[in-house]
Parts: C-alpha cells; structure tokens; sequence
C-alpha cells in the first residue's frame, strides 16, 4: 500500500477503472450512443473518491479485493449517475463539469437522461456479479446501495435541495438536505466496502459509520469553503456562486472562520472515530486528510 | 381464480397497489414534492399488466402469494419511472397521459426526473425485503430486473428508438428495438413471478420464456394497429400519429391486414407455449387474449 495520498488514490483508481471498463457495453451497435455516453460520463477525470473510500473501509476491516473492485464499480455508477442527471438544463443547467462538456452537451438530453437510467441499473446488476460472496451479504449491499442511494439518502436530499433554493436555510435543515444529498452515498461507500469483506462486525461498522458522518459533511463544507474562497481569490468578489444563487450554505450561515472551523473539528472527530482499527485505517486516514485540505 | 378477464386483472390489481401503497414513502416532510411525484405517477389509472403477467406466471407455476405482490411492485415501479422520463421534453414531450397532465406537468421538469429515479431505486430495494425468499433467488430475481429494465433490455431498447426515429427500419430491426424497449419488462413480469415462487422448473421457465416473447411482440402489434384505427376512425386521417411522427410500425411496414395476421399468429403461439401447465395458466391466457383483442 502505498502512503502517500496521492498515490493511494492512483492505487484504488486503477482498480475501479479496470471493473467499470469491464461492466460497462462496449459503445458498439443500435444504441451505440448510449453505451458512448455512459462511458463518457463515467470517464470524465473524476476523483473517484466514494471507490477509494469503499477500498479503503476494506483494508481497515481485512483486505480489499475483487469483490471490493465490484462494489466500488457499483457505487461510482451511481455518482455517475447523478451527475449526469443533476446537469441537465432541468435541474442545474451546467455545461461543463472538470472543464469537460457535461453529458447531454456533447450528446443530447434524452441520450443524457437515458445513460443516467442504464448507470443505475447497471450498478445494481454489477452487485448481483459478486459470485463469491455469500447471497444474504450481497442482498445486504443491494438493500443498502438502493438505500441510500435512493429515496432514504441521494435522490431524497436532491429533492430537498430543489424544494430549498431560494429560501433561507437553518442550520440543521442544512445539514439534513446535505446528509442525505452527498453523505448518505459516502456513508454508503464506506459500509458497503467494509460489509463486501465479509469480515466486519457490528461494532466496526458503527465505527465506520460515524467516521463517514463526520467526513461527509466536512466534505461539504469544504466544498463551502472552496465556494467562497475561489470567488473571492479568482473573481474579486466576496460572495461565491451558491450564495448569489441563493442557496443557504455553511459559510454563509456560519461565517467563514467558523466554517473552517467546523471543518476542522469534523476531521479530529473522524479520525478519533477509526481508532480501533489501528495503522489498518492509514489510507481511510489519509482519505479524510485530503477531503479537507483539497483546494479544488 | 376470477374467470373474466376484467375480474382477473381486478384481483391481482387490488394486491400490487396495496403493495406500491406499502412501499411508497408518504408525501410528507421536507421532499413531499418528490413523493407526491412518485405516487401521482404510480397511481395513475394504469393497467397493471405487468403485475398481472407475475402474478398470472407465479399462479401457472404455484400459487401467487405476498411474494408476488413484491416483484410485481418491483416491476410496476420499473415500467412508471419508464413512462415518467419517456414522457419528458427532451423525450417524446407528452403532455398527457391516461387524459391526465403527465409528471413534469403536474409537478415541474426536474421533480420529474428525480421521481423516475426514485421509482427505479425503490424497486430494487422492494426486491431486497424478498426476506421469506432463499437469498440466492433473490439476487437472482434482483439480476432479472437490472438486465432486463436496464441495458439489456428496457433503456438500450429505448436508445434505440431515440437512434431510429426518422430512418426507415427494415422488419428484424423493428422486431430488435421491441424485444428491447416493451418485450424485455414483460419478459421479466412472467421470468420473475414463476421464479419468485421457488418452485419453477428450467422447463417451465423455457416456455414462460417463449409465451413472453410472443405476447410481447403480440402488445407492440396490437398498438401500431390501435394507433393507424383509432386515426382512422376518430381522426378521418389514414395515418396514425406514429406514422407522422417519421417512427417505423409494424403496419407501416407490413400493412394493416398482415399486421393483424402476425398478431393473431403470435397469441395462437403464445398459447402453444403454456401446454406443459393445464389449466393452471388460465389467467395467462385469458391475459394474452387480452392483448391482442384489447381496442385501447
């Protein structure tokens, strides 16, 4: 295992990609555009930051492995997903994503809601592909990726979000919309790498889930944070793109300071939470470090 | 076991929508909109006739039981979060439905979207509380659904038509797209109601295969032919709105009367097919008459 974040992050990634150029139709044949624009979206320069998590929730609880792969595949298709069906003109109307045109810019709209759709099911027929785990656990991934992915976490907070936009925001309404929007997916990551082992018990489980609470919404504010600060450094102006589109976030709720702040608390609480799994949760570790120290 | 049709269709109707009433979240809370989407949709006078396919296969095989109630929600959900994105601008931009305002009418566009994507986590996770069900047959079940709804089936039938509209397809093509986008859900319907009752024998599952597959093709028949009469007769025009639309059918293709001919071929072998079950299959023929003699 290598140490340094980056290269634990290239580690994992190798490993994701490999199982999602295996799963995903060659971009061949009568819906040839599809399969070209679920490729497209899914090899679009992502970070790949939910597989890292589940690989690394794996080498914490025993060692990751194919079926790791599988499951990380499945998770990323399901961010993948999203992302595609959150850019439409519909919902937030972007055309660009890492500098890249978004997916129904370079194909079109009903190809773009198509490949959304065909990701999803295609994350859950990659779950039914674990073979060599036994049949209740890969249920148990199936129930928890529907979960959370679904209307108890990601499209639930999406919905949220919509419903929001344009109103003010307390505190704890922030924080529910975004525990279900991104943290719910990453909590998801971190269970489901750890229960693909086979190896997990209970208690680490709990373990792993509050280490993902805490770094899902410090990812969040960091994402705040970021909001403002490239606005302020890049634009000259002190307010960031979600605030004058006005949506209530942690920096203009908290202020700044207290942001970073927070930030920074939710990363010591996550770190205390891994404890028990000793120098196993290094890479879980580092993944929390650069959750929020990442500039971009 | 009601003999009439109607009475049939009723019975089965009556369990799968107190099943999708148990599964759907209540529209309440901070995304009421959302579920409120979800329920407008599923609940829209529809004809269940996917669930009556299970529920019809589970009875040949078996008997339907809480189970079937299950997959056919499962399969219900699956074919409304179809119709809720099909039904989009960027898609075939209908307005109605069943003479009611389509989703994204009643709601908005990006509630719409969200709504489909619910729909189709949501039917995996129904598959996943199978708890009296051995666990390997669920995931069975759960790898049915991901194929046949997904990527090879459903979506990449309906990315298909998207890619044919406004070309001239040969008959096999056609044929192609239909096992696809309408066939594949309804070959699951039968597959997954005589799996789920655990006692379906690979024979069984061979001719329940080959029902579908006519009855399928029988459905998609009996529309283009409803579509050029119902124009006809309501409309005093020859051509039917798919025909205007620039989308190849099966009448623009063979011609009225040879369609008819092809769809009473289909339901004569449709019946063939279900021999090996005596009278057990009743209900699947009184569907596949159903079918082929339905006039909306």
């Amino acid at each position: 295992m290598p140490s340094s974040i980056n290269a634990i992050i290239d580690h994992y990634s190798a490993q994701v990609d490999a199982q999602l150029d295996a799963i995903l139709p060659p971009a061949t044949g009568a819906a040839e555009q599809l399969f070209a624009a679920m490729r497209y979206s899914v090899f679009n320069g992502g970070k790949r930051l939910r597989p890292a998590l589940c690989f690394a929730a794996a080498d914490a609880v025993a060692e990751s492995d194919a079926n790791s792969a599988k499951v990380a595949a499945a998770l990323e298709m399901i961010h993948a997903y999203s992302l595609i069906h959150d850019d439409l003109p519909a919902m937030d109307n972007d055309d660009l994503r890492r500098g890249k045109p978004t997916c129904h810019i370079q194909f079109d709209e009903a190809t773009a809601i198509l490949a959304g759709d065909g990701l999803q099911s295609l994350a859950f027929q990659q779950l039914t592909e674990l073979e060599t785990l036994p049949a209740p656990l890969v249920v148990e991934l199936i129930a928890m990726l529907s979960r959370l992915g679904g209307c108890a976490g990601m499209v639930t907070g999406q919905a949220i979000d919509l419903a929001a936009t344009g109103t003010a925001l307390e505190l704890e309404q922030l924080k529910e919309m975004h525990a279900h929007k991104t943290g719910a997916l990453i909590e998801a990551s971190v269970l489901m790498g750890a229960t693909a082992t086979g190896q997990a018990s209970k208690e680490q489980l709990n373990a792993l889930s509050e280490f993902a609470r805490a770094i899902g919404l410090a990812f969040q504010i960091q994402d705040d944070i970021l909001d403002v600060e490239s606005s302020t450094e890049q634009l000259g102006k002190q307010q960031g793109s979600d605030a004058s589109n006005g949506k209530s976030t942690y920096t203009s709720i908290l202020g700044l300071e207290r942001a970073r702040r927070e930030a920074t608390e939710l990363f010591d609480h996550s770190i205390q939470a891994l404890q028990c799994f000793g120098e196993k949760a290094d890479p879980l570790r580092a993944i929390a470090g650069f959750i929020v120290q990442r500039n971009h």
